[in-house]
């Protein structure tokens, strides 16, 4: 065959393979917003179905051989397409490891899973979801097993959300949070608190909906391609930079929590959509790996959003949209967003403790995979290393154990990437400080400077490199968790007079 | 091969179609819904793609051999089986009749051309929608005279939405309804007229939207199946039983809009959610054919929606969310929802002049279809024919031409289907009525003796019978439009003291 006629049919699979997954992440978004309730075991059928018509297009003897010989002639390829080459042919063969049966299977159980989830933290009902956890498990155990043979599970987990991730790295990233951060947090709890009572009140929910436009407005997002949603557990999923969508949820007393939920899923929103134009309909066309998209919803949550100059941007609005906050200085307000305590909820953590929430589901889900740990016990576990790690009693598995929807969704390994990405966005704060002066920037209300320097060093490439190249090129170093260390300290160090 | 093994391909086969609806039909819902504005186009792409895949798969050699087999023996089926055979089998034959190509080019156009026609219409800009018309004229044309190339281009689309409908039988039903309602609509016009004016007021969307929901609860709409969303223009999409959505439209000033949108679209959803369940997944699981769907839309929305005694049930709920309207009697709602008056919007018209608005559109599509009448002319010919059924004057596009979503989305021939069905339903009532004693179930607000009846005479028999044969059989003689004519002389002499 030709290179050219070969790169042709290559691009049109592609077009196919993004076209189900717009299908099928459609179909997953809208049970998570509007679907009836009652329609889950149809969207299981279709996800189903749609699935084994995706993996057999993967997987079929043309595709094979089609992908087979551009990766033997992949040098003779240019850049991009050498890289789409090489992720779809290694994606491939993790594909035709994994049976098609188990394959569709496994697709359905997750759907059904997120359903049941739901329904058992609506109710409170741990074992309503058990049986499900425990197939869930069981599923990504095999699965584990035929793609990654030579590892154990949780090191092919963590590859999986990102390559070249091991549990080496991760105990080493987490070992120096915790020595690091540990101390901090003692300090911090016998200083004195900071009040933020007033977040409490009534927050009418047509006013956060108008608190959510403006956020995304001043975040700089292209709301032309980007929708918002309302769901129990925000998230972000993009089609392709041309529809991507976010959510957040809505409490009627607690405004401050669907406003950082939007700044969070607004900075993978930016990610997603701003990946160069000639990437899109690729397996290139989004962000590379779980913990550089975290680094970016994060660094917008946190380093921008919780920032004392992005408190003082959006205060004239909040003041506007509640006159029950009308009365409250920016100081005050700035403190409030950034009041560190031990806590139930990782999603409404701050900055200080959320690192604490991520190593109780690290340490788990190492249990939970390598046998040592059941799905009966892992309620009490969860509570007990709640008590050890953040000081504070577990009241019911709906604020314990229930709380996230990762597991449901068959996503173990990647809680590991909210911590990396939060450190790295606080080293991509302080190489940006090079060039930008990113305080007088969030001042002047205009945000451009920050997204150009994103884009430039992050949001274009998409998934062109891997992430730990990407990353070291953007930083012009290697990764170092003491920056977010140091973040840390001369944060909460002056918010609490340390 | 055995006829057992063949049958559980063909529900292999279904199955998949279904999926691939269900992804396609969900696709258009969100875009007519909550999707971001500036992802048309990759809404079309994806669509093109899926479009070609269900075209491959139900076209392929392995397909066309399977239904051949089963057509062959369709003898030794049971009735469902031998139904689902004979109309794949058809389908399947229309659809090899046009090429592939063609066939994709006509989904994206469409699904690019219903962008353009809201694009258009927001603007009041039909130079705009022209072309799009044009090449969605041009593409009908062009299928019809692959499937049906014996037919005229019009009849063959009649017979796409209503099998068995010709012109001929068309023309003698609008004739029927033009020799009776004219003379009552010129009555009309000159007996006392009546007050709606405390229709146009301040009524929140928030109220708005607990009306819908209270509504849909009175007609018996199974929530856990059946969703609510807003768009422009108000339609029902079923993916399945299990799946339904409906959608409005609400306007702040006029409350009345929506409710009556709600029970119309609310009549097409108990059909959708409600054909047997084994025949769910399979392609004769939904409605029949557009003029029972409308029969039944229509029957709620008009014959029980609008009748007094349904009028009373809901007054008490309209006074609580409307305080403006709290000092009105039920008599005077009543007779507001019915007022009858030559209007511009045939979705906002009464029951009356309704059928004046389908006759002014099936006599240009006919024109459009036969080339006796230009793109170019359309807005002025509209105009004309307005003047001479409805005696108004058209102010703009946007209240004209521009109205409908129908010839947008390439439906051409589906407009005669609401005046049929309406009329259906008026017989309808009247064979009900010999059992069920429709005013006293309506004044007990509980429904479910009419949802009962609808049920068993039409609803549960999805696709499995002809409309034809499903109809007579349901109204246990032949169709006769003066049941219609009777019901509307009846309702508004009575209205209108004539």
């Amino acid at each position: 065959m030709e290179l050219k006629q070969a790169l042709q049919q290559l691009d049109l699979l592609q077009r196919k393979q993004i076209a189900y997954g717009h299908a099928m992440g459609l179909i997953s978004y809208d049970g998570n917003t509007v679907a009836p309730k009652g329609s889950a075991a149809n969207r299981a059928e279709t996800l189903g179905i749609l699935s084994g018509e995706i993996y057999m297009l993967s997987t079929s003897e043309e595709t094979i051989a089609l992908l087979d010989e551009l990766h033997a002639r992949r040098e003779e390829l240019d850049l991009k397409s050498r890289r789409i080459v090489e992720v779809m042919h290694k994606e491939i063969e993790n594909t035709r490891k994994i049976p098609m049966d188990e394959y569709i299977a496994y697709q359905k159980l997750c759907v059904e899973a997120e359903d049941i989830w739901r329904k058992a933290k609506d109710a409170n009902d741990y074992p309503l979801f058990m049986p499900y956890l425990k197939d869930l498990i069981e599923y990504t155990r095999r699965i584990a097993h035929y793609t990654h043979p030579d590892l154990p599970v949780y090191d092919a987990l963590l590859d999986q959300y990102e390559k070249g991730l091991t549990r080496e790295k991760c105990d080493q990233f987490f070992d120096t949070l915790r020595r690091e951060l540990v101390p901090l947090i003692h300090k911090v709890a016998q200083a004195k608190q900071v009040d933020d009572s007033f977040l409490t009140g009534v927050f009418p929910l047509d006013k956060q909906r108008q608190l959510s436009d403006y956020v995304m407005q001043v975040m700089g997002i292209d709301r032309n391609h980007c929708g918002i949603g309302e769901t129990e557990h925000p998230f972000t999923t993009g089609f392709t930079k041309y529809d991507v969508r976010i959510t957040t949820h809505y409490y009627e007393k607690n405004f401050a929590s669907s406003l950082y939920s939007v700044i969070h899923e607004g900075g993978h929103a930016l990610y997603d959509l701003h990946p160069a134009d000639d990437l899109a309909y690729t397996n290139i066309g989004g962000g590379v790996s779980m913990s550089i998209h975290e680094s970016q919803s994060r660094f917008y949550e946190n380093i921008i959003g919780r920032s004392r100059a992005f408190v003082s941007l959006i205060a004239p609005k909040l003041r506007e949209l509640f006159p029950e906050i009308n009365d409250r200085t920016d100081d005050e307000l700035y403190k409030a967003f950034n009041k560190a305590q031990p806590s139930l909820i990782r999603t409404e953590s701050d900055e200080l403790h959320y690192c604490m929430h991520i190593m109780v589901r690290y340490e788990l889900e190492q249990k939970l995979m390598d046998g040592t740990l059941t799905v009966e016990a892992l309620p009490q576990e969860w509570n007990r290393l709640y008590k050890e790690y953040l000081g504070v009693d577990v009241p019911s598995d709906r604020e314990g154990v229930l709380q996230d929807t990762h597991w449901a969704g068959g996503m173990f390994g990647y809680f590991p990437s909210y911590a990396l990405g939060s450190a790295y966005g606080a080293q991509m704060l302080s190489v940006m400080q090079e060039t930008v002066d990113v305080q007088s920037v969030i001042e002047s209300g205009d945000l451009t400077p920050i997204n150009c320097w994103l884009e430039e060093h992050i949001w274009k490439y998409g998934g062109l490199y891997e992430p730990g190249t990407l990353l070291e090129t953007a930083l012009g170093r290697p990764f170092d968790p003491m920056y977010f260390v140091q973040y840390l300290k001369q944060k909460f160090t002056e918010i609490y007079q340390l």
